[in-house]
């Protein structure tokens, strides 16, 4: 490090977040962010991908998108265009998508492109808490739309939008992931997609559709896509950080030229990296199927895992919310229980969690509601983290008393 | 395509950019970005490297960040830190190095920490277009410091800080290319740049250095780094978009903590991609050095050949601004041509070039200038391509009368 600290932090402009703290590590039981398994990518076969497409096509790399079209390599489009259409019932081609730098630049050109300072939005009451953050600094107002087991909850939707037209607003969109929510793991059914889909066409509100969770279902199949039913009124984005890697950046947007085109003008990165596009094309164009379904029963493995531990330590104290796929469990402990009281002496003591409050629009409605990503730790961290859970939760808050073979305290 | 086009249009927010257009290949004779030379791309050695660090390091993907620190993969900016040292004269560690998505995301992240609406920036007269316009969208005010042949006039830069002094006015930053300026392709001098750090100590502004051009000097060596000489008062980013390849999105920030530290809260992207970090890493250890030798060679060749066609066709006509490293050439037309008036002529001829309105805080000021980046064609399209430039602007403007050997008309 230089000895010299920067002289002129005065020309900082106003109203910058708080600055990072300094790496220390990932925590010993690390139950937060969208880390996968790590054993599970498949290294071997990605770097066979690399070193063939970099044989083969390594000096594009000398051409800013690799001489292609700036929305991304021709042969990732194809590939993105082709699982829509078996896995999600999305009738699309390579012109309908563009790549992005992970599902987080998506939503930022999503956002930029529908929202301004003082708009209406309406999110799911829980959902994933970068999607509220990023509205919230765009001054944006945040409704958010309730769910139940099965997802959101179409005559409360009606309601908000019904109550916000007497008001005179027009929300700039209804963002939901229909297809394991985030944070519930639910799965919005076929009628209700249509119900969801008819409400936005009556009000004339633009779904934003979220599904990067969407290839990790247990059941292997799922309804078809929220844009697979009215690609005029959806704009869908999905990512390939769940189902191969996080750390490639690697996500993407389907819509209609008209948005496309918009959004591409306001994609001033001189595009996205071309390599890990190249070699993400190569491996899943004969991986993926095979790769996401080997990759779906370690997750559910691990999810035994959580579930059964989550059993052991608190007993009936907590109510799992079993997702019906990907990587995270939501579960809500009893109403007298903040969770935000305990999370920072987790955290020195070595477990991350997600508090409810981070994944919800109205803080307050999930304070006793944890997130836990179960992707990265081992079965056998899931177990200890789990007991250092009830632990530091029973220390701060009497809760859990017993488990299921116990009595604590 | 989808056969129904998107519904709702009237819901995009105010003040987007125009839709990009449709992507219709590359030009014939391609004189515009910063594509690189692609058979100067080394594809088997890079083919290699992704093969090692992904058999080797490949499940860490299943991490964001691959399980280290936000600021980017530690290999990578402990190359970057000793590159800088060797090259640059720069002295820091890896902790005062924050990777990025190419440049462009580090320009943005640099502007985001202090530029605000109403604020004003000091860039050189003639800088990079996208330095320009990412200000203006910003709603700062922009003033054009004046260059010369040996970079940004000092005496200038002292009456415009002066003046700005005497309304109130602090810019919040000098936006400077020091090494291999573009346009112009000229280095300050180490007196100019001690100078330089002066008038920022003494008007208490920061300096925003770029240097992704500045590995690609013909002379090989050149002076220290704006930020060697004073890292208390200087931002500096870098890129291996120009000494590698531009689809490989990674460049980088160095700076003092206190501003990295504020940088990183706003990176909310979830890492910069890391294979790619993890490839460049691989190979830059061990081939940096001399692959960006042969590379530069392979530069001059095209630039000598740029030069001696420039020189063909335009006779006493072009000034030439011979750059001292980097992948363009500016020149000067004579006064009365105005290049805007065959621009568009030329790319329907398959010409691209950068007309010098594009590249200037004052478009009229750069009216008879063009910018023409030779290191994407072959040495026989160079050829043929200013010989297209001479003919479309002699049809628009009578300029040039004749070349060398032969008169026009």
């Amino acid at each position: 490090m230089s000895d010299q600290s920067f002289a002129l932090t005065d020309m900082f402009r106003a109203g910058l977040p708080d600055p990072a703290p300094r790496f220390d590590g990932l925590p010993k039981y690390n139950f937060v962010y969208g880390h996968n398994d790590p054993s599970q990518v498949p290294a071997e076969a990605l770097a066979e991908a690399a070193a063939t497409v970099l044989r083969d096509n390594g000096r594009l790399l000398g051409m800013y998108n690799l001489g292609q079209a700036p929305q991304g390599h021709d042969r990732l489009r194809a590939f993105i265009a082709a699982k829509l259409a078996r896995r999600s019932g999305i009738t699309c081609s390579a012109d309908d998508v563009l790549v992005t730098s992970g599902s987080l630049q998506a939503m930022d050109l999503v956002n930029n492109l529908l929202v301004a300072a003082g708009d209406t939005v309406i999110l799911e009451e829980f959902t994933y808490g970068g999607a509220i953050s990023k509205v919230q600094k765009l001054g944006a107002r945040v409704i958010g739309a309730p769910l139940h087991d099965g997802g959101i909850r179409i005559d409360a939707l009606r309601t908000i939008l019904e109550d916000l037209k007497r008001q005179g607003v027009r929300p700039k969109y209804i963002y939901t992931i229909p297809t394991v929510q985030n944070p519930t793991g639910s799965i919005l059914d076929l009628d209700r997609r249509h119900q969801l889909i008819a409400l936005a066409r009556e009000f004339g509100v633009p779904i934003f559709e979220d599904e990067c969770y969407a290839d990790l279902v247990w059941a292997g199949a799922r309804p078809p896509a929220l844009y697979a039913l009215d690609p005029s009124r959806v704009i869908h984005i999905g990512s390939f950080s769940k189902s191969l890697a996080p750390a490639l950046r690697v996500g993407y947007i389907v819509a209609d030229w008209q948005v496309l085109s918009r959004i591409l003008a306001t994609k001033t990165d001189a595009g996205s990296g071309a390599l890990e596009q190249m070699v993400v094309a190569e491996y899943v164009e004969r991986n993926f199927d095979r790769h996401v379904s080997v990759l779906t029963g370690a997750l559910r493995g691990k999810l035994d895992v959580l579930v059964d531990a989550l059993g052991q330590e608190f007993g009936t104290s907590a109510e799992l919310f079993v997702p019906q796929g990907g990587i995270f469990l939501w579960l809500r402990l009893p109403d007298h229980v903040d969770v935000r009281r305990f999370a920072q002496a987790a955290l020195a003591g070595g477990l991350a969690f997600n508090p409810g409050p981070d994944w919800a629009c109205d803080g307050e409605a999930a304070k006793s509601h944890i997130r836990l990503c179960f992707a990265l730790p081992t079965v056998e961290t899931i177990r200890q983290g789990v007991a250092e859970l009830a632990r530091v939760c029973f220390e701060h808050t009497g809760v859990p008393e017993h488990g299921v073979n116990r009595r604590r305290g």
